[in-house]
């Protein structure tokens, strides 16, 4: 099924995202057939590029990831328009409506408009402003809006954010991202749970002892000191990507796959989450920090990163849901950059089995749910020792998403770009659910002050502070 | 743990089951150093054999399997000594006993006797009488009583030989072989099913939709046609293993581990078997015999069978279980000789889940435990179909048992020699476990003259009957 024609409206057209994300997951979607023939992209930047050059730079950043053929890399850079302006002048807009209109009648794009904002977050609402002031010319065409994160830097700004957005767009309108869940395997969790009937008689305090959730990156700041800075791990990465996973973990079965009645079940466990107070957050939350280490410089010797700073690289915690469901659950998550692994994983560890007297704490089954690099599912349980003998021992069994077929899983912005082209919201964050992790983000920060900033030498395994989260409840984190 | 020196005596030492099982069973037990130095054995027979001649047949029944260091075999032959008899003639015995106090004085067995019957089933009771009326020499000795199946040819027939039995046996004493139990996966289930957090929660009516039982064996009658033809597959097969296994899967889970605590609660399921009359057994189970085909001939031809003999070579039904746990879900069992396949296998269906729409027959969980000839686990789950689609697709999870370390799974035999040596009863079969499974025979037999007796070629899958059972339920046999 062919996506409809629109307009896209690429706001950052020049910087990292565009060129390693948005233009390859473009790309897949022209070269799959996905993509209409008649969609154009407006790019739009401050520098000041000629359309070969802007053309080159696009192609190049395919041709980057793999060999493709010159023809059909042409017809699809042959999309795009380069625009140049300065998207703090309020005065440079009514010359880009006047080329969006002249884009559109000329490509057949029927009216249809996807803007989106891969700019500094600084800027995303004087753009959304400007852009939410502007109607379709054509009655019955859609206005779509792309946010990346960060939505804000608190509860506080992301609400006086979101009531400038909405505004001028609906809700239905705004499409926030958090690429996680475009992830393959994020889009599993549901299916693995309602979909099977071995799993959800299990999902529950009964039977669950604890949850895992493991964000790790190898990697450092990279070119975006500026706002990583501003973020640290708990803006950048808990309340967007890990606070979801969590959501999807513990959320109720929704009534149906509709959009919002998935997002409804979403925020009704996410209000639960346990928010931290002075006393809590200095048991429960680790806050850290990389120092040198492993031939890599500190955080504080990186570029455009200040020298006395105090912004978190590493967090872990331990968080509660208070429902009937997952009292006494602890869920536990991590992530930082700068570690000795790359790995983004879920593990389910199921409530020991005592049998018959038979007590072993390697015993417990676990469902490992892998997110990156690997995609798959894992599932470890307790079978007879082969042999003479009673014993019991543990058995691996595996399914590997990205191993079937020989066929990659889709990129994560793929995945969106089609779905906000398709007009299909499931994949996107409602406002109520950003309200909801900002929430408890913002029980933290109003704490931090009061929290200890460990350190951690680059490219080790993470602060120790983390390890005796866990170990003090007797568990570990588990590397399976 | 090196097991208790014995006198083993084994009547029927020239037979088919000692060649072929117990020989290679016993050999396997020495090899490994489990069998004790001075365990010595004592082999029955009719025939007129020379002790070279015996031993050089035991021999012969090892090197047929694998290649083994000829000295080794020289000290496990060395533990054999041949004894001819006949075991009819009342007056043999007492030469019988004195030859044995002779071995055990010389042997250094310290008084322990394990009798083993390997004779043709209608010897069983003449010649357990007379070793039962023997004691031990010894106090503090054992005296145990291995006893092939079958136990009877029907409740009345089984009850009275186990009283004969009691009369000079304790219960304790008597290790009632099915074979089965000692298979590696038959120990496996009680351990999967109690000994994972997982699996127990949907083990129930409310999660489970059916489960299929089959054994189905490529062979025919081979040597065995006069016992053969007076049992068929439902006193040879399915009063012995299949329901072993329907209890192994249904029971509770039991108090402790203890031999007497998991055959209480064997027992408690099994006699929750529902009995036929007259009606349901016209409508839920299949008698059919094989004819000729794929060049092999039809039973009425074989070697040793009446030209018109009605005996099913096999059986298939619809099981159910009258306690809350069960009520309502079918078990299919199956077996057959001169089929197409050979494979022994349990598969656990589980309820469809109607995911928020999304249903579709072939997406319900399955478990197959799979106990021959491969050994292992296999778990059928719904994942999101990889790519840029919503759809759902069946993956395969899969633990096999016997390909681990390279190492075969121990023979049943072996395993079941091993443990009556060591005094564990656990998987042997006790006298009310007999009784509640003659009964659900018994409740067939006394109609099966009003059953039809359906045919299929020696070398196919078996009758359509057994096919319409299943699928008039909208079911399938599953060839997972």
């Amino acid at each position: 099924m062919s996506l409809p024609p629109a307009l896209i409206i690429l706001f950052g057209t020049t910087g990292d995202l565009a060129q390693k994300k948005l233009y390859p997951a473009l790309f897949a979607l022209h070269q799959s057939g996905q993509l209409n023939p008649h969609t154009q992209i407006l790019g739009i930047g401050r520098r000041d590029w000629q359309q070969s050059y802007y053309h080159e730079k696009i192609a190049s950043s395919i041709r980057l990831s793999e060999p493709v053929p010159e023809d059909l890399l042409q017809s699809f850079t042959d999309r795009f328009t380069y625009y140049q302006m300065d998207i703090t002048e309020h005065e440079a807009y009514p010359l880009l409506w006047q080329s969006m209109d002249d884009i559109e009648r000329a490509g057949q794009t029927q009216g249809n408009r996807l803007y989106f904002l891969a700019t500094a977050p600084d800027l995303f609402p004087l753009v959304s402003k400007q852009i939410g002031s502007r109607q379709n010319l054509h009655a019955d065409s859609f206005r779509r809006l792309m946010i990346e994160k960060p939505f804000g830097q608190d509860l506080q700004s992301a609400r006086s954010f979101n009531q400038e957005l909405r505004s001028v767009f609906d809700e239905n309108e705004i499409y926030r991202i958090d690429h996680y869940l475009g992830k393959e395997m994020l889009q599993n969790i549901l299916i693995l749970r309602f979909g099977n009937r071995l799993f959800e008689p299990a999902w529950n305090r009964e039977h669950i002892d604890h949850i895992q959730i493991s964000v790790l990156e190898p990697f450092g700041v990279e070119q975006r000191s500026g706002y990583y800075d501003r973020s640290g791990a708990l803006r950048d990465m808990v309340q967007s990507h890990l606070l979801q996973l969590v959501a999807l973990l513990t959320m109720n079965q929704p009534d149906s796959l509709q959009p919002d009645a998935v997002r409804d079940e979403k925020v009704r466990v996410l209000r639960k989450l346990r928010p931290f107070d002075r006393v809590s957050a200095a048991r429960d939350v680790i806050l850290a920090q990389y120092t040198t280490g492993s031939a890599m410089r500190a955080y504080r010797d990186e570029r455009g990163i200040p020298e006395h700073s105090l912004t978190e690289t590493y967090t872990a915690m331990q968080l509660w849901i208070d429902n009937e469901r997952w009292q006494g659950v602890p869920i536990y998550i991590r992530t930082g950059k700068r570690l000795n692994q790359s790995v983004g994983k879920i593990t389910i560890v199921f409530n020991q089995q005592d049998y018959l007297g038979m007590h072993n704490d390697r015993q417990a089954n676990t469902l490992v749910i892998r997110i990156q690099p690997e995609e798959g599912i894992d599932l470890r349980f307790n079978i007879k020792k082969p042999g003479m003998t009673t014993e019991i021992e543990q058995a691996r069994m595996n399914a590997c998403q990205n191993c079937q077929r020989g066929a990659a899983s889709p990129q994560a912005y793929e995945k969106l770009l089609h779905d906000a082209l398709s007009g299909d919201l499931s994949l996107f964050t409602r406002w109520d659910e950003i309200e909801a992790t900002w929430t408890l983000i913002d029980s933290i920060q109003s704490v931090r002050d009061e929290l200890p900033l460990y350190y951690y030498p680059a490219g080790s395994q993470g602060p120790h502070a983390a390890e005796r989260l866990i170990s003090r409840d007797k568990k570990t984190w588990l590397d399976l």
